[in-house]
């Protein structure tokens, strides 16, 4: 990815200049790669059998006049079909493998055969509804779409050096840029659902094309603007919503939810479907890099700090309704009720990246940290084949059964859901990780994430190779070595002290590193050389994470914390109901190693369980104070939730 | 009301026997008398300014030709006129009022106007849709409707001994008797809300016309059985739903929903719309009386078990979510979105008092109490012209107000609402509170709540008065005075020692009495005599109350409750956010009285407060255990909660 526009801003490295090497990370990078990518593209052919089906391959093979149908599925079918090629481009570019790629371009070809001449491509309307087309922008998604397929398009560009896809995402992003923006004749809208802006960005890193980033700036600044496009448009067509046909709407536009209330940069708080909100805080925050635009940067400091003091589950997860999937509102954090979607958790993680090219804090990696490593990797199953849309905090099976208020909490992973937007953002996510590890400006090396691996870049000028060993999540031990640095002169490398460890040893050589402490991050300035070996280690203490008390869902409890890992207790370990447990303030919590799935750190302690009063043991109301028995609790790494029998989960334990 | 289908059971006292002269309920009544009821007119004309128009009465006088327009509101809209007469019918019985029973004489002329001549009558319908009627019994409340009817024409006739409402309600029950039922050429159906079945039984009593009582026979007895109704009756209508109207409906019907899944008798749990459960809950024991039919009570028992022992809030309400306004399942009982509908609690009110008369059990009565006490008088406002709907165990007003799986929770009471069931309902239950008080047999007279009152009524031959003065709910002093009691002969007065008293005096003539405890009641046997008191002590220490620990949502937590009374804490009191608070295990309880309201007992003691860390007052989630502020915390009774500023509320306090 270019970094010429933003010289002295730090950029992360290409994809292809990182190869991940980590016990941990590894074993999903490869999932991604020998089962989920495989098993998606089945899914993207309805050949999972007894999941729901995809119908994303057929839609474009109708659209391309191959087979005779009509269309199925969500009106952003085809972005399911995007996702998956932009994870097969960021695999392609770590490990090239010609049976996928050629499997993926037949899929291009495929692509390219259902666009229409004038770029337009869109399997929902062109299969029978061209004549709608760009008239719903609110519930339709179609820039939306198109901005999967852009992102698809570079990625698969970068991966394999290949223009095809690339040219078929230039005609769509000059098709739209054609009919949308500020000039005279052209429409002053955008999309219901962000997703464009951020994707214009990357088609203008990889082309150069300055009209892209143009028009991802117009799509930016025009949202809220009076009057309201979303109102103008929502009357024009007879105040009609596409998810509800026929029915002439009575209430208003609900303009927060798509973040239109106003213009962004006067947004104090996050509002809305929490994905679309954060892939536009991501896009504005690479506008504001780009533009070297503060006021817009103003804004994006301003939305996450909102989120990671306000709106923010533990896990790193958003969005505290099921209710249009968004967030609602200062400290409304329910633990039963949430939705936490995995896919805004992975625009989190989008938003917190850019904002680390913007400015090198440690808060934003820590989220970034505490997002992947909890919520993103729980939304996939250890077989990489079963998917989490919801993260909750708490699960009874029975309420998410019997209380139409907790439909949405599943207490088992799903194999495809009609709306199958996470599993691929899963696998886009993990088979790119190597772009949130480090970031490099001119001349100093980030390090952000402990995630074992190697890497080659170029830094003042030197060319730079250097191993990184790490122990995490299990163990604090991270060490880093110099392979190669031709030349001489300082540079850089800084090191994230993650905000979870107390206290932190970072040595150059053996010896006590000299380092500067900036924002959470030890900068270390020598001429380094071949051999040169920087070890960390990291406070691996487990801790009790105690919620603010505006936080009213989370009082008088605590949660489990170590490392980079939250915990959360589950029935199979603790028996029901969990919400009978609790763990005393000065109970001793202890790491003990379990040899589930090849070693997984389990926190212990003694707890104690309220038992049920012997006397009027059917009395759902007793003045009689229930005995408390003792009972050893065992937390697990909630990334790993939901793996075994289904059950009770918390993340949440009260605190006696 | 006739007893002598059943003799050896007790039965209510008649309401023209029964004044009230409680210091404590004496508001309540005249409040009901002297406001509620004339605001209520009011309201039915659509005269109350701000508040949502009710349409009743104008729909009745546009169906009797008096006047040209549609009809509006829901397709029940009826029976807000039909429950504020049943409570004009209870009203004046107690005080007759001659201003009053001319302004309900006109109503029920309008009412007889607007009936056809084959007897039907429902505004909805026959405004202009007579040709529909009786083709959607599942969602569109005919029988619902003609229910509230009768049961306003049998108190009608008992308060003023007129008939020319019951004439009416005969002509629909004959209308409906012509079609429904068992017979050949009958339709074998029954209606979507039950509340006919108990209005039948009314009807019974009223007219002894057997044909009556077989009728709600029939209509229970024929619920759920196979091939559905309602199933049949969908089909027939193309999957059409009343509540969407040109939308054909893809899923099954959900027969639970309407209590329809199985025969009644078969029911295990309480299910579906709580209102509806427990309306036909009462007509199934007042069927198993009249009727003798053991196996219909034993279905009552256990279905009365599932409630109180598993689906009731110590509040007394039940319904644990707003979605169907409906029961979910055992344990499920969440603090923060329960329903807990007003005319819910009126429901049970009513089930316990024909279980009261099937068997005399103090369970029955407690839950009478503990509903009538906390839930059914919360529900309306001191100024009788306000009330709730939904009566939560917690209230956050933002969360009411930003998270929508909240907005049921309102932390106000409104005017009156456009589905106006719970205020009219909450009036004709005050308006009838002698009925709940008292029952007596042949030989025995029960006390059942300590609401002070004079009585007379012949029991063993002997007519007798009984004058009862109670302090409660702030003192657990009750003196029976026996006024009057010619003759000679012993005969049982029993007394309810209630759950709540863990210690009970019971004095006769200044002298501990000789009584037998049997269920709950203190039988006390002798040759009553003018001049003989009966002296009760109750314990009114401040309890707390536990919940089952498989009630997830209150572990940990402690309820307050004093006599009868249920208490919470409001944020008026103590500040925000309530969720802070902690009462310590061996915190003293102490009762103190305010002079609010001309004077509440509170519950005071010393609590604990959350802070918020110094070091980190912004963060979301931190590692520091936040110190521990002592503050007294003030509970008052949850019956007055909403009657101040608005603000927070919860009942159930974390113990610490």
């Amino acid at each position: 990815m270019s970094t010429k526009n933003a010289p002295t801003h730090p950029q992360p490295l290409d994809l292809k200049s990182v190869r991940i090497t980590d016990s941990y990370w590894s074993n999903h990078v490869d999932l991604i790669k020998h089962t989920v990518i495989p098993y998606q593209w089945e899914a993207l052919n309805d050949r999972v059998p007894d999941a729901e089906p995809s119908h994303a391959i057929r839609n474009f093979r109708i659209a391309a006049g191959l087979e005779e149908g009509s269309f199925a599925g969500f009106v952003f079918q085809d972005t399911d079909l995007y996702k998956w090629l932009e994870a097969v481009g960021y695999s392609l570019a770590q490990s090239p493998d010609s049976d996928l790629e050629k499997v993926a371009d037949e899929a291009i070809d495929l692509i390219g055969a259902a666009q229409q001449e004038d770029g337009y491509l869109n399997t929902y309307f062109t299969i029978d509804k061209l004549d709608q087309r760009w008239t719903n922008l609110m519930d339709c998604h179609e820039m939306y779409t198109a901005g999967h397929l852009i992102e698809a398009a570079v990625a698969y560009f970068y991966g394999t050096g290949k223009t095809k896809l690339l040219d078929i995402a230039r005609k769509i992003a000059d098709h739209i840029d054609d009919r949308f923006g500020p000039e005279e004749g052209k429409i002053r809208g955008y999309d219901g659902h962000q997703e464009i802006e951020l994707a214009l960005v990357k088609l203008y890193h990889a082309t150069s094309e300055v009209r892209y980033l143009n028009l991802a700036g117009f799509l930016i600044d025009e949202r809220g603007q009076k009057p309201n496009f979303f109102e103008e448009e929502f009357e024009r067509r007879g105040r009609i919503s596409h998810w509800a046909p026929g029915v002439v709407q009575k209430g208003p536009v609900n303009l927060a939810y798509h973040q239109a209330h106003k213009p962004v940069r006067e947004h104090e708080v996050a509002t809305g479907h929490a994905v679309r909100a954060v892939y536009m805080y991501t896009a504005m925050a690479d506008l504001a890099l780009l533009k070297g635009d503060n006021a817009l940067l103003e804004a994006c400091r301003r939305l996450w700090d909102n989120i990671v003091q306000k709106q923010m589950y533990v896990t790193g997860s958003i969005g505290s309704t099921h209710h249009g999937e968004a967030f609602t509102f200062d400290y409304d954090l329910p633990n039963d009720t949430n939705y936490s979607e995995t896919c805004a958790s992975i625009g989190l993680i989008f938003f917190a990246q850019r904002l680390l090219q913007n400015e090198v804090k440690g808060e934003y990696a820590d989220v970034m940290e505490r997002a992947l490593y909890n919520t993103v990797t729980a939304g996939i199953a250890g077989d990489g084949k079963h998917y989490f849309y919801v993260n909750p905090m708490e699960v009874w099976p029975a309420a998410s059964e019997g209380n139409p208020g907790k439909r949405h909490i599943k207490p088992v992973r799903q194999k495809w859901y009609g709306c199958a937007c996470c599993p691929p953002n899963v696998s886009r996510l993990l088979s790119s990780l190597g772009q949130y590890i480090y970031s490099a400006s001119d001349e100093a090396l980030f390090v952000h994430l402990y995630i074992g691996s190697q890497i080659s870049h170029e830094v003042a000028g030197r060319s730079v190779q250097l191993d990184m060993e790490s122990r995490l999540p299990w163990e604090g031990q991270v060490r880093l070595k110099v392979q190669e640095a031709d030349g001489a002169g300082d540079f850089t490398i800084a090191l994230r002290l993650p905000g979870w460890s107390a206290e932190s040893a970072v040595r150059v050589n053996g010896q006590p590193a000299q380092y500067e402490l900036r924002d959470g991050y030890a900068y270390i300035r020598r001429d380094w050389q071949a051999g040169d070996v920087v070890e960390l280690e990291l406070d691996m203490q487990p801790r009790r994470i105690y919620a603010h008390p505006n936080l009213r869902a989370s009082s008088g409890k605590v949660a489990l914390q170590r490392g980079p890992l939250v915990y959360c207790l589950e029935e199979t370990d603790n028996g029901a109901p969990l919400a009978s447990l609790s763990l005393p303030a000065d109970a001793e919590l202890q790491v003990v190693t379990d040899e589930w799935r090849g070693g997984v750190a389990v926190i212990e302690a003694d707890g104690l369980r309220t038992g049920t009063p012997a006397e009027a043991p059917n009395d759902l109301y007793s003045t009689v104070r229930p005995q408390l028995e003792q009972q050893r609790l065992r937390a697990v790494p909630y990334t790993l939730w939901g793996n075994r029998e289904p059950g009770e989960m918390t993340v949440w334990i009260r605190e006696s």
